[in-house]
């Protein structure tokens, strides 16, 4: 394989990836789907050199907004999500990914999906267990 | 109800609405999925204005950000989304709807879902078929 993330992403990028509407961030949103339930499990952006790390790992690489760093999902926690299959919608500026959840836990917060709260009488209520104390899922501290 | 469409969000927002991570524009990203099949159907952006709109009809109200206007979707064409549930993820960020798709068909490609292209050998493939000529599904020319 030609280009690697040690490129930068300068190498020529595929006609596949450049076919993306890439906003003025040169982001995309991406949908993080579990294939074996269905469930939606997270919300996240990737960059060009995500995406390619994404398909070159076979692993959810996401572009962090907060940490403006390339953010390989579960490089702490050990909740990889390997990568089966990835769709583009119709204005071709979506991505859906469906997973394999590793831990089956996808949130930060210990839980499996990330929308675990729902609206209910004007409120929103918990509606999904913490399946694990996030305390012990991160091996360093955060800065 | 005190606010309505009339009043253009002039009223004072709700506390669950304001909870919500509205980003630089206004807007906030929302997943579509269908309930019955767990399908991700589309994914859309709403602001204050079109969520509770979306919350008076029980069905979806979007914001168009190429017209620059409010989108109750299937306005034209009749595929409305009636919205059964709500969640919102950790960030508090984006929202995610368990819709009920009237038609069968949320793209207006008359596809069942936007995701209908997937990755295969470096290619988007199509994978879902037209159900519904879209030249049939629109009253009014577009502008």
């Amino acid at each position: 394989m030609s280009q690697t993330l040690a490129d930068g992403g300068a190498a020529a990028a595929p006609a596949w990836l450049e076919r993306l509407r890439w906003d003025e961030y040169g982001l995309i949103p991406v949908i993080a789907q579990e294939a074996a339930s269905g469930k939606v499990l997270m919300f996240a952006w990737m960059n060009r050199e995500a995406l390619q790390a994404t398909l070159q790992r076979g692993e959810a690489v996401y572009w962090s907004r907060s940490r403006n760093r390339l953010w390989h999902k579960g490089e702490e926690s050990g909740h990889v999500q390997t990568v089966l299959s990835m769709a583009i919608d119709c204005d071709e500026d979506v991505l859906l990914l469906q997973v394999a959840q590793q831990g089956g836990i996808a949130c930060h917060t210990g839980r499996h999906s990330c929308f675990y709260r729902g609206l209910e009488q004007d409120r929103w209520t918990e509606l999904e267990p913490v399946l694990k104390d996030p305390a012990t899922m991160y091996s360093k501290p955060k800065p």
